[in-house]
């Protein structure tokens, strides 16, 4: 089975106005839809991040992709990781997919077109589903008000009414909150309130994105010992983590000083972490994220999973690989209920109980709604956004603004 | 697809008088031919160690095995390896399969049944090939005269003429030197006649079997320097092999000290060995291979394949995997060369220019012979051997031998 053609297809999707550390949220968040054409009738589909950066390195891998067998994708991995530079991730500030991501988008996309040919799911060309209903936690957001029904949130007693709404519509049975935004000692709060709301069943977790000082994140460390079941990125890089991981009651999570296999050996020797968030979009795809679970449990590092404001196909992604991955046991992040736009036939997958299935039917288990993906893509024309810039979108409002970064 | 029946053939193959720091090879070698059964008409193939314990715990595995999908081996992999104890490897010395082994026996025979059944190479099921033909290495051992045309090979001048042979014989490009059998000062004599007689371009290896005293791995990583591409096993265990790493100018390789994931962390946070030899038969699969090569390449360790006694249902998937493990990049070991019984069709599958071609046709691209398997299953219950005993072997001829560990 024959690559035939690589399609790529940049699409906006409306995006509350959600803070964090890094600013605002624009109206529109960026994304890529991929199409992998083969020879035997099947198309495979992907998404990833972005904007003109992704679209432009995906086009430009099209050319080698054609003719290729769409089974042979670990020597596809080999020639973009080497050419494609960067294996950072961090595709989401504009800074490209780089190798990994360029990779990941369309291993995706050939994984969807061989379980459509062989008839079998994403996740049992990964090995199969060791769970069939993968949990996700609420992603709670500090925001402004906006175009949508949640209203303005920016006090604790906001966020535990957000949370209500979220757990009631979802049934989340773990809660993660987006902080970096407010004063730390009421973010610190806010997490106390969820506390007393939910009770100590439902696991909280808090994310500040590496905005504070060391000095907040021990004293915020100090003051939720016991409230949380891990505190993510509180200080930016590898050794004021491993710092903080020494003197913090709780696990220290990371989706940002660990982003590839490459940060793991340091990270590892240093104790700077004991849970990794995966990402299949920036880790090098589905397989790497089955690797990625191997690896941190061989060294006793627990998994977790980044998002992105995202659509269906990644959601659906993101559950076969959760779904086949023993080691991943914490709840996956998702930013889905978020976006009211779809590209998925069908509508949006639901979230049931906290969690969601795997998708029925072969490959990924979705279709394109054509027409939803010529309306996005048209959304993307007119917005006129070519690179996410949180920052830039906050001084629109506050000129001063300026991120916080290890120094709150 | 489900899987209907396991079956469970031991068998007892030639095998010549080879010595090791282990003792002297019986006249057979024990091994076990796994079948999976599906409702799709497709019967899957997998060998692995072989004798009473590996048997035994194949057909207690059966039950469990009928009725589950055939594509779900993670799942299966948890399970077995939960239930199944013991993730150390060594099966080869009597202890049995273990969870591990025992998957990665069944695991085979699986990906060879869904191949067969989707048309598709065991290789391009693993993520595709990254090579077309795998690499070997000669595979030199001291030897007693037996029923074969190599004679006795029990001075360093016998190895370079049985290395002549094998090299030009089977056109391999590296040569590894079984050791720990006669005065290590003899075996670095062979070794560096072996470098006279093929020149730098050809990589060459010892393996003592950490049959020496951290003093003689010295002096003897002293005297091979910049002759040994790796020293296997001079020393046993993780903070013996860490010392002499230390000091030899070579990289220290093992496939004893470092035998399941669960060795890697120590090993790695003590710099003991820079080059892992992975075995899917104990490592846990054809999977869990391409999953340590990840975990290598990501600490910057090299990978190489170790091997025992073995036929072509073992060698195809130590084939199929090596082609689709980029970290995988030393020659592999193989006791091929030694075996004359086969039991797949066609006789042995062909090593030439020192490489094996990865077989064509789906699954792993070999089939039983039948009344080979039946030949090689009476030979096993006429040979009375239950479990390979290498020490015992040797007493019969000097009842006063006694095994070196780490004293030679």
């Amino acid at each position: 089975m024959r690559i035939t053609a690589l399609r790529v297809t940049p699409i906006a999707i409306g995006d509350p106005p959600l803070r964090a550390a890094s600013g605002l949220h624009a109206p529109f968040a960026l994304r890529t839809i991929v199409e992998v054409d083969t020879d035997a009738g099947v198309t495979g589909l992907g998404e990833t991040y972005g904007g003109e950066g992704p679209r432009r390195e995906l086009e430009a891998a099209a050319p080698r992709l054609v003719g290729r067998d769409v089974w042979a994708l670990t020597s596809l991995r080999s020639e973009l990781e080497r050419d494609g530079g960067r294996p950072e991730g961090w595709a989401w500030e504009g800074r490209g997919l780089g190798g990994a991501g360029l990779f990941a988008a369309i291993e995706v996309a050939c994984l969807d077109a061989i379980g459509k040919a062989t008839g079998k799911r994403v996740c049992d060309l990964l090995g199969g589903a060791v769970r069939e209903r993968v949990p996700f936690a609420a992603y709670l957001f500090f925001k402004h008000a906006g175009d949508d029904a949640w209203g303005e949130v920016m006090t604790p007693e906001a966020v535990i009414a957000e949370a209500r709404t979220m757990v009631d519509r979802f049934g989340f049975r773990s809660v993660k909150l987006k902080g970096g935004v407010i004063e730390p000692a009421l973010e610190v709060d806010a997490i106390l309130g969820l506390r007393d709301a939910f009770g100590p069943d439902v696991p909280l977790r808090l994310d500040p994105n590496a905005a504070w000082s060391d000095a907040t994140a021990e004293e915020v460390a100090r003051r939720l010992d016991g409230a949380l079941q891990y505190l993510e990125d509180p200080v930016p890089g590898i050794d004021r983590m491993a710092a903080i991981a020494k003197v913090a009651p709780m696990p220290l999570a990371t989706n940002m000083c660990v982003t590839a296999f490459a940060h793991l050996p340091e990270a590892i020797a240093k104790h700077a972490v004991a849970v990794v968030l995966s990402d299949h979009h920036m880790w090098g795809g589905l397989r790497a994220t089955v690797e990625l679970g191997r690896l941190c449990g061989v060294f006793g590092l627990g998994v977790s999973m980044h998002s992105n404001s995202h659509l269906g196909i990644s959601l659906a992604a993101m559950v076969h690989v959760a779904a086949a991955v023993p080691e991943l046991t914490y709840a996956c992040d998702t930013h889905y209920p978020w976006q009211t736009d779809e590209v998925i036939a069908g509508g949006k997958l639901r979230i049931e109980d906290g969690s969601v299935a795997i998708p029925a039917g072969p490959g990924l288990g979705v279709a394109l709604d054509r027409d939803a993906l010529a309306r996005l893509n048209e959304q993307y024309r007119k917005a006129g956004l070519v690179v996410r810039d949180d920052g830039a979108e906050m001084r629109k409002i506050d000129p001063t603004w300026t991120r916080h970064v290890g120094d709150w």
